[in-house]
């Protein structure tokens, strides 16, 4: 059994079962091994930033890592974005990262780079292989790391000719990785009287808190003691939906966070962080719980957020019958003009149950989260990290893990071109993909940030940098040139003829929304 | 003042005087701060990987740094594959990545990463601007730290607020770059003797030697005294065509390169390091030079090697007749099937006069160097890193720098998909750009390293993850969907007109042969 063989033995040992990968020529070894090894399924990318954000989109539904398999520095460095998110996600993800043979890194060869260093920068755990023989036991750590709570970027890097020697070990016995910690019970002492005191007070929820159980547990909580649940505003995965309750995001832009933090005396974290801004802004606090407000962390990202809740649930004396849930709801179809409160009507209407929506249609998909409160349940995926070009890997990923619910990406055209070779991977994988790409052609996140941090009138070079226009992008006809059909829509009547048959069928499909 | 406004104006004064973007928020001054100093100019790029290519291009033409301006880490890392091959082609670029205002850092909002962590992987020169008086001293710092012979990368990291705050220095006065060092005369005397002793000689070259004077010289050394001409394997900028000396590339397969070097009882290095091998393969050496042949440095990179050249010449009696130079021929034009020969003859009989090369073709571009060697002299750009989405940003950036040179791109179609937003910005700044995209449906230099690294019958997983078909890519369509004419040809008399109709005419376009 050569490195490659017991390194997919041990992934396999140890759950993780899918592969998204762009090899080269250090990584043909474990390339051949996926033949002995046929439970590891390959995905390929074209790019390696679709494979490291299908990776993490994966790995969010799937509740498991997937892992990647790059080539080199320049492979990583080209998923470095999404590995960003990721991390942001406290997704767990084990790369494989190719390297050099460990006697050939003398030499400096055109490939060589720092990939430690490199990999550092964004890895829980990073780790160089260091002979055959450690292949699978690394392998074993290296998930045992992605699993820590509460979930983290591994990084295994793997010398080309640890891959190739044949006096490997077997597979090597799957490490357990680490449980949460129990929350202290004197901390849910506390939150309760704070709750109880009826002092005004936000709950911030990250993480696990933002599954169907968390959720009604803290709706109970905060029907019973009224206080206000928010969600972080880039969560990684929140459940939503009919007969689960409405948790609002917390707001992105500061001056409505700073206002919205007014109200409250006391800011609960469960597996979230005290909110601050995004970016700076001239004259604008980064820092938005005022004086006045007490902060008091119910539960750490790394502890058992569920547990906490289901003890606060009880010290505060909360029921099922306390949690308020969001009715039954679908928007009415809208006629003529399409713009972005029509495309969220569209959606919402036909959004089917159990669907998975990766959001990154950054401004032009404002309206959709409102219209879609009321649909059957569904999962969102949000934009963790700020690294735009996440959008169509993960819901690339998410399709891969779960084949039998249909997933919907909403993508800003800015955004989409960053990793638009995703639409390739659905296209081979024949995912249930149905991408709805939003063409303002412009960056008009940017052209509102231009204004926010203090740029009033852009003159014509400052104008051209933020516009998409000249030429204006076809997704329909780029999505045909990678096998996913596509179509445009410019009206309401076009696009709810194309948006009710994407989710009424199967496969991979692309609508580009003229705004 | 601004910083961002005093950083233009001493980025101007440096002589840097195009800037190659993706911005975001962070970066919103400096596009503000665009209309202040309209002599910059900026082009916009979808994907960071093609800012950093295009500068790469930029320079190797223009001879000068270009800058690029990036959106912190992850900007930076979706950068970072064509920042790997901009730093092996020893290429001047200075990176301006935006970061969160100096204050903003210690509250680890979403975007923040360890921006100087991976900034040292790729570049020679890496500073973080600590308040807005020093920008202007830190970017004349880092122009001429790009210049540091024989050129490298400087990243200078341009924390927001001081880019917006008003108290910047003007502009700051240029800081000359150090030139290159003169090559000592024993070194030259050495060499001459050598060279004289009539033993069998390999010149090997990279850098300013491989441009039209330093290759006449050195033609004129080899014609006096037998030596052997090679350039690098994968040289940043080479000239070549009639009147100039036929310099073959080292080979790039080991098997090859070991029983070239058997010839040679001298390797000279001119700008150049002993060859190695571009991976490890088991059973082969990665060091191709045998015992019996000495090594000597005539001129390191960051010496003068055009001096060392000159003085070489003299120093062995060597004119100008001495020189063989390549005889004017252009190939027939084929008929009929339209393969790797016949694309070979069609672009030699058609290459214009002082045409720019970017050569990324991998495998299907094997018969093109050897039908062009007879064209009128042209420039021919190679992959220097080994990370392949060179090719696309290259050609983009080598058509901003010389708006009156053809651009020739010669793409695979697996190093297409990595960096293909790079039609847009040729569509949008209407380059003179013909990219020819070799479609195989394959990773075809991959399939082959399959068998070299030992693997001779792989199975059906093995072989999945290393073709591109199913489904197949349509160039041309995906081409005209970002505002670039594209035309597939599938025989010797449709490539013939395609690629005809190419050099005659202006503007962007790309042509898909179908192998």
């Amino acid at each position: 059994m050569n490195g490659a063989e017991s390194l997919i033995q041990t992934l396999l040992d140890s759950g993780v079962e899918v592969c998204f990968t762009n090899p080269g020529t250090s990584e043909m070894h474990f390339v051949a091994a996926l033949d002995s090894a046929p439970g590891m399924r390959a995905v390929l990318a074209l790019f390696e930033g679709v494979a490291t954000g299908a990776a993490d989109g994966y790995a969010r539904m799937a509740g498991k890592p997937a892992c990647t398999l790059l080539h080199l520095g320049p492979g990583l460095g080209n998923g470095y974005a999404n590995l960003h998110n990721a991390r942001r996600a406290s997704t767990p993800m084990v790369n494989i990262v190719g390297d050099h043979a460990t006697y050939h890194k003398q030499y400096d060869a055109p490939l060589q780079s720092d990939i430690e260093g490199l990999a550092r920068t964004l890895s829980g755990w990073v780790h160089t292989t260091v002979d055959p023989r450690s292949v699978a036991p690394d392998a074993a750590r290296a998930v045992a790391a992605a699993l820590s709570p509460p979930g983290q970027i591994a990084t295994l890097i793997l010398p080309a000719d640890n891959s190739w020697s044949d006096n490997a070990e077997a597979a090597y016995p799957t490490i357990a990785p680490s449980a949460p910690a129990s929350v202290p019970s004197e901390r849910i002492t506390a939150v309760a009287e704070i709750l109880q005191s009826g002092e005004p007070a936000l709950i911030l929820m990250n993480g696990a808190a933002l599954r169907a159980e968390g959720l009604q547990l803290a709706a109970r909580i905060a029907g019973k003691t009224g206080a206000v649940l928010n969600a972080e505003t880039f969560a990684a995965r929140t459940a939503r939906g009919a007969g689960l309750p409405v948790v609002e995001r917390f707001p992105y832009f500061g001056e409505q966070a700073i206002e919205a933090m007014q109200a409250y005396k006391h800011l609960i974290l469960l597996g979230a962080k005290p909110p601050v801004g995004f970016f700076a802004y001239p004259g604008t606090p980064s820092w938005f719980t005022p004086p006045h407000c007490a902060i008091h962390t119910l539960a750490r990202a790394d502890e058992d957020a569920l547990a906490a809740l289901a003890q606060l649930a009880e010290a505060v004396g909360a029921k099922a019958s306390d949690a308020v849930l969001a009715p039954s709801h679908r928007p009415d179809l809208p006629s003529g003009a399409l713009d972005a409160m029509a495309v969220g009507a569209v959606v919402g209407h036909f959004l089917p149950e159990n669907a998975i929506v990766s959001d990154e249609a950054v401004t032009a998909g404002f309206a959709i989260p409102g219209c879609t409160a009321g649909c059957p349940p569904h999962d969102w995926l949000s934009l963790t990290g700020g690294a735009i070009g996440q959008g169509l890997p993960v819901a690339t990923g998410a399709a891969v893990a779960c084949p039998d619910r249909k997933v919907v990406c909403l993508e800003g055209d800015g955004s989409a071109m960053y990793t638009i070779q995703s639409l390739w991977t659905q296209a081979r994988e024949n995912l249930d993909v149905t991408t709805v790409v939003f063409n303002n052609a412009a960056y008009a996140i940017l052209q509102l940030e231009l204004a926010r941090v203090g740029v009033e009138q852009p003159g014509p070079n400052a104008t051209k940098v933020l516009d998409l226009a000249r030429p204006v992008l076809n997704f329909a006809q780029m999505s045909q040139s990678m096998g996913v059909p596509g179509v445009r829509a410019t009206t309401a009547e076009e696009f709810i003829k194309a948006f009710s048959t994407a989710m009424s069928e199967r496969g991979p499909r692309l609508i580009e929304v003229m705004l």
